[in-house]
């Protein structure tokens, strides 16, 4: 019989594998062979059994699953406090557009980067991206070693990256070819919304989704303005205008789900379609709350996303756990909805069956693919400890976390970016903001 | 004429005084003589104006007011975390009310000293207090070197502090004439609720708020139940029930105020009260959203109040800010209310107005106290930088904060607290972490 080694052995004070029904381990450990998790664990039985591996111990840390983001527009960094505490359309046409019509591949790649920064250095190792320039947001994730699903945004007017609609569908299938068989990168088709897109474009993407066995990733329901615009255009809800082109289904994405009715929430469950629950963008947007306890009843898997910086206005998924699991409580006036457990497994878990992807990522358990955070419980904020569900959902911070181990390979270590050079991104990205500030005031 | 030499001077990137309509001033700074600030502005012009003075120059450095949490109990820290997602009154009786029956002035003190360390590294350089061994939790922060303002809890049944509620009156009368010139410590008058406190405490304590001209804290309209009990047993609601008691004032400092009727609003503008908003923990306990719009446009002045980490559960005003300029929009389904600089002058200059202390603190102005901090820009989330007010509601967080000063002095550099012995706190309280969850268990 062939001898396992192992490459790394992280312990801690506890592991907490999000594993079903797994309670926190204390003093736990995780070893990780290549890019998958060997075994979780004690962490003393781990360093018997897996001598002269390389260890990072620490007496003080929490191990646990990456948090993984459902949805953003993670370029949209630069465009974060720009403009704030507007009305949607006047957001979206005199700040957001303009300077979207602008956009080059390099400076997509550049605000990637610099969300990706964010979004490790505060627990997240994977994410669900949907924006212009796609390619050079794989490539960004790439160069990260960060695993992200990626799609080219497509609707029915001119993009600054392909030009004319027809481009988009070849720019789609050029995507799905060069990253077919990428450890990191999964591609998913990304209609921008069924008000932006006509039903040709949504069909036509929904069979090539189909082909490839793709995520169908679309914002959905997000406000108000979108379920009445598309009552008058089609007479039907976003939600029954997607089920009359036989697009629900189990592999659909569904940002947002704000405006959703009993009925919608029923058709939802039953077809598998998942949601990206985006709620601190909801609010800064004041587009609504979506109906996520409701959700979870009627069995729809909700994960957490963050949206983009730019109505958020950040990419911190402990902020974002930390809101959620409060305010459903006030919106549904019962303080035992959204438990911490519960939106922990969104983060986490949860966030994994969004994306398809539960049987890779969302837990620590061995033969899963090896992207997992330690956090430094040793603080104020974190003391004294009696559950560490409640403190990660309730008093943690993005910052608490140390390092980052995405698909086994350490990015981030004693919060050093391993894989990123931290302090160019941001001399660049604080040149393009100079550069965005003096277009929108048109010096 | 006396040349006025200065004894420590800040610069950085950006100063932002709160001073009203004083745009942020690049390369600024700010020089300080003893508990005082002596002037503000131009770096370089500083360094030239004072020489020979101790500097810390932060080339990333957002040097801003110290925040000012108007409602909090500190102690209970020692209580995060403990059980949550449960009803409140179920929490308070199976958990809170039986652990508090067995403190001491000792683990208050401890309790307190932990929330100050968090408190000091999440940029909050002044805090109101209402608790059991208030003379505790005054030495604590005298310790700490943070300003703040102290009352020992009266309620009718008794305490495990001073027992009978005629000894509550004496603890109080020793602590005002202890503190009455204390340079730091305050001691206001903090009849616990109407619920629990009978019209004859409530005048009382109010007559010795009016000798003493103290503050008058007190929670009030917290949630539904707290309205009900109190229409059922008096006939009025409990902003009516202080009214007819003669207590409504410009010195009251209302804490929560959730369940108010717009005539309510009107009133207690009209009387001048001020309003702890405690979002956080008014979230988690699903007691509802406060009305925090409609009584700043009644011109009621509002401050930010983290309640205590039980319920919330962490004392980061940062946090606070946050979900609230984010959450009253979507409450209001306007984008436009609670902008950044509403929310942001409500944890600094608003905060200081609401404890009666604008003229010494709340906002960077020659002659008022140096209560300061210095946050570190250089990070992904705060670049690029176009309005430092949005980043820091919308994307800063507590951890961002590297200095703090308070009164002049010092007490945290380089995110490392001066003067308390952080590492012996964390230790004592996870000791008494251990104790609390065995008696909670029955072990």
């Amino acid at each position: 019989m062939k001898t396992i080694t192992a490459d790394l052995i992280l312990t801690g004070k506890y592991l907490l594998t999000m594993a079903p029904d797994q309670p926190p381990i204390e003093d736990g450990g995780i070893a990780i062979g290549g890019d998958t998790i060997l075994a979780v664990g004690g962490g003393a039985e781990l360093l018997a059994r897996f001598p002269e591996t390389r260890v990072i111990a620490e007496a003080h840390g929490l191990i646990m699953p990456g948090l993984v983001n459902v949805h953003t527009h993670a370029a949209m960094s630069l465009f974060r406090g720009l403009a704030d505490d507007l009305p949607l359309m006047r957001w979206l046409h005199d700040t957001i557009f303009p300077l979207e019509a602008t956009l080059t591949g390099e400076v997509v790649h550049l605000g990637t980067l610099l969300s990706i920064c964010e979004m490790i250095k505060s627990g997240t190792t994977a994410f669900c991206d949907m924006y212009l320039f796609a390619g050079d947001v794989a490539r960004a994730a790439e160069e990260a070693g960060i695993r992200a699903w990626v799609g080219e945004v497509l609707y029915d007017f001119p993009s600054p990256n392909y030009g004319a609609l027809e481009n988009g569908f070849t720019c789609m299938q050029d995507l799905f070819d060069r990253y077919r068989h990428h450890p990191l990168i999964t591609v998913a088709a990304s209609p921008h919304a069924v008000y932006t897109c006509s039903p040709d474009l949504l069909t036509r993407l929904g069979a090539m989704a189909w082909d490839e066995r793709s995520l169908y990733v679309i914002h959905l329901s997000e406000n108000e303005e979108e379920v009445r615009a598309c009552l008058e255009r089609y007479g039907r809800t976003p939600v029954e205008h997607l089920e009359s082109l036989g697009l629900l289904g189990s592999r659909v994405v569904a940002g947002h789900c704000v405006m959703l009715t009993p009925s919608e929430i029923a058709l939802l469950a039953k077809r598998g379609v998942k949601v990206a629950h985006c709620l601190e963008s909801n609010l800064k947007l004041a587009s609504g709350i979506a109906p996520v306890v409701q959700m979870l009843e009627a069995g729809i898997c909700v994960g957490l996303g963050t949206d983009g910086s730019g109505s958020n206005n950040d990419v911190d998924l402990f902020g974002e756990m930390s809101t959620a699991a409060k305010l459903h409580k006030v919106d549904r006036m019962d303080p035992t909805v959204m438990s911490a457990a519960t939106t922990l497994h969104a983060a986490t878990l949860g966030g994994a069956k969004v994306l398809g992807a539960e049987r890779l990522i969302g837990s620590l358990e061995p033969g899963k693919k090896a992207d997992c955070i330690v956090l430094d419980l040793d603080q104020p904020h974190l003391t004294p400890l009696y559950h560490p569900t409640s403190h990660l959902v309730y008093a943690a911070r993005g910052s608490d976390v140390i390092h980052s181990v995405i698909n086994g390979r350490l990015v981030m270590r004693d919060r050093r970016l391993l894989t990123l050079d931290e302090p160019a991104i941001l001399a660049r990205a604080a040149a393009v903001g100079v550069g965005f500030r003096r277009g929108r005031s048109g010096n």
